[in-house]
């Protein structure tokens, strides 16, 4: 399953066998439960999670306990309450597992560690952090440019497995629309 | 007015003046006039800017021609269309000055070329994104955390010269309100 990994970072650098060997010694593989927090609000955040199966939320509670849904990750992708996890404060985040999750765990401190022994792990972070940099522009901008149905379809194009996985209540939600209008959308 | 650059690298990394005079050799010093454009939509864009002196917007114009604000950029910010200068695509931003502007431009095949060649711009580039990222997450949540009154307020908070400096009219824009509600929040 550790393959995965590999080719996840040999997507943008090369590794020797000897070299991703002593990189994943610096992982821990971690499984949470479907509703499992893997980041709770309030706490501190030391650790970054690959996911490697299953299906996360990263959410925002409002004051009135609405939820507010900021990201869906899954496979490939990476996550944590990157607020809390860069700059050492209290996670306002929740993370929590929709489906049965499997994550490779790295620690802020394992992280720094391999960033300043291997240049180029540096550059793979540096590039990756590039990519959720977009990823988070798109998502402000598809909020400036689009509306919600033109959202969905994007949303749907882009990740038709977030369709399938993700149920039709989180979806509104990220959407930031009812769950009666998403019903529209999809009729 | 270099040392606006050698100041702002030093917060993360550490350079001796040889070192500082290297990188400094891959900048060029440009200047803009306010409403110059420095991206235009539709363009290649291979430049990244450090801004030294003045203000300047990102935006987004809708097919209706309606323009969106993503971001304000000032001094010691730095400012290109990312999702085309990461990935070799075409503008979709347009980026232009609100004041007078004076920046030093960094080539992409030169910040690549920092990197690769000193392990510790690659540092200093990686934490910067680190922190370009959360703040647009922080972007994303005051959208679902906050009404635009609040936002108005933690904006004017966090950046009291914006509120000096960006044109009323542009500053409802960003907060995405009309310029009679944003009066009635001054009032």
């Amino acid at each position: 399953m550790s393959l995965r990994l590999r080719k996840h970072i040999e997507e943008i650098i090369t590794l020797s066998d000897a070299e991703f060997d002593y990189i994943l010694s610096h992982f821990e593989l971690k499984k949470f439960r479907k509703h499992q927090y893997v980041v709770q609000e309030g706490n501190d955040v030391d650790q970054e999670y690959f996911v490697l199966e299953g299906l996360l939320k990263s959410t925002y509670l409002n004051e009135d306990g609405k939820e507010h849904i900021l990201q869906f990750s899954m496979e490939n992708w990476w996550v944590t309450d990157y607020q809390a996890f860069n700059n050492h404060e209290k996670a306002t985040l929740n993370i929590d597992c929709i489906e049965d999750v499997i994550v490779l765990v790295l620690t802020d401190s394992n992280k720094n560690k391999l960033c300043s022994e291997m240049h180029k792990m540096e550059h793979f972070f540096r590039i990756k952090t590039n990519t959720g940099y977009v990823g988070l522009q798109q998502r402000i901008l598809s909020f400036l440019k689009f509306d919600a149905r033109s959202r969905y379809m994007h949303l749907i194009e882009k990740y038709p497995q977030l369709y399938q996985r993700v149920p039709k209540t989180l979806m509104a939600s990220y959407l930031g629309v009812s769950r009666e209008t998403l019903s529209r959308f999809s009729a």
